[in-house]
């Protein structure tokens, strides 16, 4: 199939389409370049919300609920579950999904999961043309919701327009979440399960730090939104919460600037591992067997140096 | 001060040279690259041991103690305890390390905090880079220690030559270890805090899981430790445990393996830093002021090929 056949597929939201396109960059298959490259002018409409927080915050079910309340309002959702599975135990932890099942046959939302793999590298960048994909078909609103706090999780919800960190009352779990970096990315503060004995006195802990903040007439200050997941509370005023942070984007034009932001980031990593990519092949291997057979190891730097100075002989013989 | 003299005062074990030559790496001030190329000829003596565990599972307490087993045999220790901490809440919870006290006077210790600050790139080379100063003082045994199991604490304790991962018998905590990705990097685990209920019944889940691995004569079965880390039991069993590992990889020639995979990754590692920086000097800063002031946003990959093509024209013209 070529890629002028996905796009029309992908407009059309052809949910069999996208699917294959996902797989496509996901594998990295051939063509996956040109592909992403032909849907790029098509993307860009969709709002990206990222939605993280410690395990057991209750991500999952907010996710769901806020899913299927933007699908009420006439809007249509793609999900991007990002779970840090590890090869060893399979997609077994994936059945959190399975609390997703209704859904899943919602012709309004498009659900993937992601599982990292242990494969550090590439799975922010996988996670962001994916998203691409979705947005590319259409999707109004596009949802990165990580199972847990990993740095590449982190990275993942950064690149997203408005951020959502997900905490409940339990006494710590604001101080697990300034450990793992959360306190940074966040947009807005869900305190979930917020039926629990200490929410308040939570909520009061985190605006006391917020307002220890440097601050000006461009910078956010996070909103703070008490839900109950389970009862599909407090999921409106989340919605609201993010509609009145992409107003406030759009209005300072930081949406746009974190936009080009991505972008240039995104074409960064792309010359950075085709260049290594060559280096590795033409350079690096021999540099590999010198190094096994060497008796005398060469410090690091002067290595470097070496390695760049044949890398740069090779492109001028060229 | 000259490297030279970083050297001389370094082979002294002089604890004001160390902690200034760390200083330099850490802050990458002039003479860094220089300082570590001449230290390298010094290195690959000291035994690298990664600690790591979801939080409270009780790493400081058992780090402390293992390192003062060490010394009563005559051998020294340098610590590098890496602790996840923000830009926003500062060095406070370093705190923890203030139980560590009474080592911080023991002469044959030496113990060093580094804090992530949200810095995602540069941690884990970091961490090597100043294990490698300890290790040209002379220290013969290196802990990297981690408080957290963000995915740059993972990458710091993969590079020890044994990895020791730390859990509680509290259900649901293996679970975790294994959601983390610790499960593949453990080489020994540790059951602390084994006198609780169920210490026992999560070890024999431990065992069924590992049972499933495949293995051959080159693969090392990781050893399960109890340990009781307040009341110094099984600390004795986990240093057991750490020499039959070592005495494994010498014997089949695995350490020797990752040790100079490592040297490759860091070389490699520095070789990207430094085209990157190169490029984002020369080619990338034009490029993104094309971004900003063009109106038809070019695709990433096109825009990734055409950055390649200028650097490459770039380093043919001088």
């Amino acid at each position: 199939m070529k890629s002028t056949d996905y796009l029309a597929g992908l407009r059309n939201k052809d949910k069999r389409i996208i699917a294959r396109a996902i797989s496509i960059i996901e594998t990295e298959s051939a063509g996956h370049e040109h592909l992403l490259d032909q849907i790029f002018p098509h993307t860009s409409n969709a709002y990206r919300i990222g939605i993280t927080g410690p395990p057991g915050a209750g991500k999952s079910t907010v996710t769901n609920q806020l899913a299927k309340l933007i699908t009420t309002h006439g809007k249509t959702v793609g999900i991007i579950a990002v779970d840090p599975t590890s090869p060893f135990t399979g997609g077994a932890l994936l059945g959190d999904r399975i609390r997703m099942s209704d859904l899943a046959n919602n012709k309004n939302v498009f659900i993937r999961s992601m599982a990292s793999r242990g494969s550090l590298g590439g799975l922010n960048e996988k996670a962001s043309d994916i998203a691409d994909v979705l947005d590319s078909a259409g999707y109004d609103f596009i949802i990165f919701e990580t199972v847990g706090v990993g740095q590449s999780e982190l990275e993942i919800v950064k690149t997203a327009d408005s951020t959502v960190v997900i905490i409940v009352p339990e006494s710590g779990d604001s101080i697990q979440a300034m450990k793992a970096g959360l306190m940074e990315i966040a947009d807005i503060f869900v305190m979930n399960k917020s039926d629990r004995p200490g929410a308040d006195q939570a909520i009061a802990a985190l605006k006391t730090m917020l307002s220890f903040r440097d601050h000006d007439e461009k910078t956010w200050i996070p909103e703070i939104v008490k839900t109950i997941g389970t009862e599909n509370r407090g999921i409106n005023e989340l919605l609201i919460a993010i509609d009145s942070h992409r107003g406030f984007s759009e209005r300072t034009n930081t949406l746009v600037e974190k936009r080009k932001e991505r972008h240039l980031q995104r074409v960064r990593k792309i010359v950075e591992t085709k260049l290594m990519s060559e280096i590795w092949t033409n350079i690096f291997t021999n540099f590999e067997s010198e190094i096994s057979s060497s008796s005398i190891p060469v410090p690091p730097y002067q290595s470097a140096e070496k390695l760049i100075t044949e890398y740069k002989s090779h492109i001028k013989a060229r």
